[in-house]
């Protein structure tokens, strides 16, 4: 994918825009050439504001028109390899492209439920969940009306364009899209930040399979060098943390039982605003832990 | 099995006494014969001191003999099924009788060097034990020497027959074999006990694989009717605690995200003390929890 | 005070029975003579809801009559020590015979405007009271209407009438009337009890005054030997606990800072309910603790 | 106490450096008049390091005339107003100025004793510590012996120097020389930041009498505006933070007793290193909390 900045945006043809932008909105470059005709734009916020617009005051059979242009969810053009660059992409974000043969069953099945109830396809921003939230959301919104489910999609594609858009462009500010978790692991043995600690993050699936996403060691104030997520919203779903204290107060020499009381310490939790700042820290001695939601 | 009195034991023959206990020590009847002389014992301790100093005070040679009387651990004899009824029982406790190929095949081989070294098999009270710190303590006891062993299969040999003692006799007194495990959840959302919370406590070996030993429901004090262990030696290993809180919190209308923050609670420990009373309580909101070692 | 059994009770006349119970009711000896018809009594529970019917089916003006007989609480016959004994007893347990004279006119000038509205005194459990909670108590209450405030002085009578009952009749059984507070300390440095901790108990005025109530030590288990409150109401109040974790770490000699990042803890908590049952425990490191209300 | 520039004292003259800086070091100014040569400095490091270097190369008997420059704390100079303006500051911000009788009584017996022992007035950085750790400091060091002392109150003079060098010199980089003390309010109820809570910081002293240092409010994430103590260093000693949870959760009307089981929450704790930065956060709910020295 190619970076453009806002002043390259800014300055060149309404073509050059288009043709920067056009793919925003899924196979619908109508909304970028009539944005084009608001430029300059003084910040990204101002850009994606006026393609909302155009979108928001399209009506109702131009928005159809734009709901229409999406794929199916893990759907026969996945599978073909049909899909847009940044559908696939996206898909591929939340495993739907790596779905077993009854997993790619039940998407199909409910789509097309879902799709014979409402008459377009199910749209959702796929960025922002799991395989799970995503079949749960599938569930809830089947039992909802048409105009609801219209509104519903036309929200879930500008959450779509957000995110493709702050991909594309290079600026300075950036929308208010990305999540953030972190951790802390703070040593109530020694009253000290506790460093050095190995630490996993793993997603987990209802039926309690889980996946390493991250690894990573506290550093010297017992954080992580980076967020453990961040740059991208949070996926909804559950999580597991996995903290390494046996192995820490090992290399410490901290009087302990054999095996130690506690050695791998794992933390589960459910995260549900893929742009919350999640802090899920850890106080710990080799014989008790505290966890909490903090900030 | 069949329970027997003090008041019996010490009223009947030698004979009686011998029929009843004979089996304690390993195709050993004659420390059981040694110890008749000695009756009225006043206690069940008293008894099982009178048996330990007979094999303690036997000599080397008397030793060895009751030391290669004992079969293999997951050996031929288990798998012909030509194992005493409590050696069969015992091995079982552990899993020793539901290995897979692989495990029969480490155990066959461990066993094998252990007995080319020191000249007997290799013994150890398997009630007190997980088939993982069995396999953990065939290892650290290969390094030892010939002398040392012998002084740690005869106190393990006493273990086992202190374990067969209490189950076979009936008396007001125990011996002091048996561990314990409790739990206790505080919600300290309404700071009142938390009643009607699901509970499973499971076995975890060191490959992540879990196996479900009990399930359990909090009661008004917060607390399982029963303790989760009681009544006999906690095997020496890792564990599980869920708490299924997210239930609970749902139950009670307590305000939370969705998917909630904290649903199942996983709490992993080792317990290392066979003989230990061990606590291990939660404290916990829809959004945070602390738990520890307690008494 | 002398104590009488309810077998004692049951048995003798009429007449002994009046002469053991008759000032229960303060000054209303007919209450108890009532009562003495409905013997034998098969339990204290039994003679004590005998006592309660008489008075709450007496009719308002026999219930007016013994509403009257009370003293001002902190009232001219305090200060003329012309209570009964149980009265100046009750109280002397909430301190009202030591007030300072502004106090004493706190108390003067409240009563006269509570009997001034309803014609009668105000009569509240002193025991399960402090100082200030009476206080806030006559404030609250002179909100109420005449009809109400019959009723709840009523209903204090026989909170009063539970506890003279409960001192002066000796049973197995137990009328519900006592409050509980007890404590515990878990070194989350050890994972064991903390033993030989300093305790101090105190309660706490509004104005930030303190007055020490119970001094202890925690034994093996972490725990007092005895509650630090037991067999009596709770005076609704605010309390300190005070725990000498600095000294307790100094003796175990765990690495510290000099002078130690905690040493004396102060745990301020309220207690509201006289008869209920509080457990605030303590979990600690020497660099770190959680309280709560247990159970 | 007017500020200069570090570009002012490198590009006057020699003589309106020790203009400047003169009375850095007490009634001393050749030490500023022998860094003055070595000017430019490019920090205040460089600078500070440069004066140090003066003084611990300068020989024992102009060592020792340095250190005899210095008052007696709280001594008859300080009683008679002839103090520098440093000094007065400085023996001013650990009360030094405001003792009692029998406080100044003390001070004067024990600077006599170390003075006839050594030979020098006691020196001590009087902004790293409070009235008490003085009296402790004090103690401790009429235990050791002459050449130690030296060391030590050179070492202190130098502490001293730099808080006043980091006052006086306005510069981007600051010396190492300040504490930092921060909180946190984690609402465990609601998993969010505690924000509007009442916070105050007292100074303790060993009789246990309190000094009101700060007042704050938490702000939306939980945390004070400011630190509650910065750009200074932490004196030595014994301090309470209270938190008013019971005015926040009343506010957000939480469930709770009446009264509320937790009201006012002290946290008692003492700071050992004046340089140090502790943090000191609050986990709570109506019925529980947790606090720690966290980083």
């Amino acid at each position: 994918m190619k970076q453009v900045s806002l002043k390259e945006l800014n300055s060149g043809t309404s073509a050059a825009f288009v043709a920067a932008l056009g793919d925003i909105f899924e196979h619908s470059p109508w909304v970028a050439e009539a944005a084009a005709n608001e430029r300059p734009f003084g910040s990204l916020a101002e850009l994606y504001d006026s393609l909302c617009d155009k979108l928001r005051h399209a009506g109702k059979s131009r928005q159809l028109a734009v709901i229409r242009a999406h794929p199916d969810l893990a759907g026969k053009a996945a599978r073909a390899g049909a899909l847009t660059a940044d559908s696939a992409a996206e898909q591929a974000s939340a495993g739907l492209d790596r779905l077993s043969e009854d997993e790619y069953a039940t998407f199909h099945r409910r789509n097309e439920a879902y799709k014979k109830k409402f008459g377009f396809p199910f749209i959702i921003c796929v960025r922002r969940h799991t395989k799970h939230s995503i079949l749960d959301q599938l569930d809830r919104r089947r039992g909802s009306d048409v105009e609801s489910e219209r509104a519903t999609a036309v929200q879930e594609i500008l959450r779509i364009v957000a995110l493709r858009l702050d991909q594309r462009v290079r600026v300075s500010d950036r929308l208010n899209v990305h999540g953030r978790l972190s951790t802390h692991v703070l040593d109530n043995l020694s009253g000290r930040p506790g460093k050095g600690i190995a630490i996993e993050l793993l997603e987990v699936s209802k039926a309690g399979e889980s996946r390493l996403i991250r690894r990573a060691v506290t550093n010297e104030d017992g954080r992580t060098d980076e967020p453990l997520i961040a740059g991208r919203p949070i996926p909804i779903g559950s999580y597991e943390l996995r903290f390494a204290i046996g192995d820490y107060y090992a290399e410490a020499k901290a009087a302990r039982a054999d095996p130690p009381f506690l050695d791998v310490v794992p933390i589960r939790f459910a995260m549900a605003e893929p742009e919350g700042h999640y802090h899920v820290p850890l106080l710990c001695t080799p014989w008790s832990y505290t966890t909490y939601r903090g900030s």
